[in-house]
């Protein structure tokens, strides 16, 4: 044991990033928030080679590529943040793995179940961690949660109900060659609360009714999540208008309110506390609400790594998993076609 | 002219009351706060006796019968207020509509669509007011709502969200042979907004998912409306948990806060701007929260009589009618068997 942890207190984490949009910016900055030295940017890759540039020189990280051929092929990272456009998750994180590299993916993970399944395949062959970068769930507000709803201070829980709309303009989000989608791109969020409110719980129906734009992409919807024990989920989306983005969970002592952002939350009211964890604050620039929390992943992956994991109990597999079925379920009702471009 | 004004200033409107439960002893009480003399209470009847006596001792009512063919053959009764259990509602209305009473009638009038037809038939064959008693309509808050989504005020609108969960307990409302049905007791709310909010459009899918109890009368539920131009309204109802019962609008250029209680509310906020409109206050008690606010209904009715009309603008036979067919449609989709015991 204790050379083990000497070993594991030298150990640095050298991460790659691969993609370099706005959410790897946010990744990247939040790296200040760390309260150890052990994690550093060591390569990034790019298709653009300015962004690739401009991201090294603001990040000063040593190492540049604009292939992620190269990031994978490089002997020192030890895990990857992958990061790019939803559609090329599965052949990124899928190059990573086989090179030997440790992942952690940006959620939608992969655009289909299938395919999600054979990246865990493929992590499994190769003995490497892979988790979805669900970063809601390391929040220390959903560890009060989680709390919360095992200790039942609310009671019997029945309904759950969660709101995010946000204008989102991004091409990304509109266009289906680019994997737009709101089911991916925000509700993965509230799928993910649903499957941990009513954690253990059988979902007896899923139903869900929404618009699509004049390209076929899901730009607005609700679904409701009907449970065998008398619980309802409702969940709310749109990329139009701007929600009260908040979170209620009923039961039949009281209720618990995560408040706005509910996907990156620093307040949390459980029946008549109220408690909250501020987000840390330096210099660092985001792109996105509270990415300061973006480093509470961080810590993650490197404690999974450290212990050996090679998936995270926060997110694991099965979630990852259950996810991928949600949002085909969900753009299959929407009337969303899967099929083409997706990849 | 002037004869006629003379005329108006010197009727006063004798009210009956058929049915004595909690309902009517709040809307009895409510009479307080009318800011003319105009109505009286003249007349009740319910079928147990001492609680008969008991509320014509509370509420100084000189007429009191045990039946309600008496209040009907009642000459001086000019308008009925039918608050009986919901499936006695068309018997009473029709009763009451064959004497020559003007009717006010509890949500939901009937409990079919073919019954609410029936009774605006027979009111019109007898030129007799006949109005279902929307009472949130009303509300300044709901004259407020208007004007702003006329205005624009919020931009294009493109989603309601509206909550009503409330722990019900009343035999009435968790047995069949008494008319229980959530979508008829609190689910009327939510659907009169959404009526009111995306009044024009066209509603292309409704979807609901929701629990029935072991008497086969639903006891929660969650709707989805999705309309012709991108628009949405998500409705969430519960019988066993309380919720934060706050009604949003969202637009483009910002939102509507309908504060709890939605359905009777004194509190809007129209993007910065909050409005607040008190109830009066007396030595009057109430069983239902704001209940304060029936006098408006009283109001409403008696300038409808006043003016001749035979429906109020405010809550339409059209309304009524498009209620009740929402009505059967959540309670189809909910699996109701909604042919028996509902009379």
């Amino acid at each position: 044991m204790d050379s083990y942890q000497i070993i594991s207190k030298q150990k640095q984490f050298k991460w790659g990033i691969a993609g370099l949009g706005k959410i790897s910016n946010d990744f990247a900055s939040a790296f200040k928030n760390l309260r150890n030295d052990k994690n550093v940017i060591w390569s990034i890759a790019g298709k653009d080679e300015e962004r690739v540039k401009c991201f090294a020189s603001k990040f000063k990280v040593k190492n540049v590529y604009t292939t992620y051929e190269e990031l994978a092929k490089d002997p020192d990272v030890d895990v990857v943040y992958v990061a790019n456009l939803n559609p090329q998750h599965f052949s990124t994180c899928k190059l990573m793995l086989e090179n030997g590299k440790s992942v952690l993916c940006e959620k939608p993970m992969c655009m289909n179940i299938e395919d999600t399944r054979t990246l865990f395949m493929i992590a499994k062959q190769n003995n490497l961690f892979l988790m979805e970068a669900m970063w809601s769930r390391l929040f220390p507000v959903y560890k009060e949660l989680q709390t919360a709803l095992n200790s039942k201070v609310i009671g019997d829980i029945y309904q759950l109900t969660a709101n995010f709309g946000v204008v989102i303009d991004a091409p990304r989000v509109r266009q289906k060659e680019m994997g737009g989608s709101v089911v991916m791109d925000i509700g993965v969020y509230t799928s993910q609360l649903a499957m941990l409110v009513f954690a253990g719980l059988q979902p007896l129906q899923l139903t869900a009714l929404g618009h699509l734009n004049s390209s076929g992409v899901d730009q607005s919807y609700s679904c409701l999540i009907k449970y065998d024990a008398g619980q309802t989920a409702t969940l709310i989306h749109h990329s139009r208008v701007k929600f009260d983005n908040s979170a209620f969970v009923y039961g039949t002592k009281g209720f618990i309110k995560i408040h706005e952002p509910f996907w990156a939350p620093t307040k949390i009211t459980i029946n008549d506390q109220t408690l909250e964890f501020p987000l840390p604050e330096n210099d660092s620039t985001y792109n996105f609400i509270n990415s300061a929390g973006l480093h509470y992943e961080v810590d993650e992956v490197q404690r999974c790594l450290k212990e050996g994991l090679k998936e995270s109990p926060s997110f694991s597999q099965l979630d990852s998993l259950a996810l991928a079925k949600m949002n085909e379920d969900l753009r299959n009702l929407l009337g969303v076609s899967i099929s083409e471009n997706d990849q």
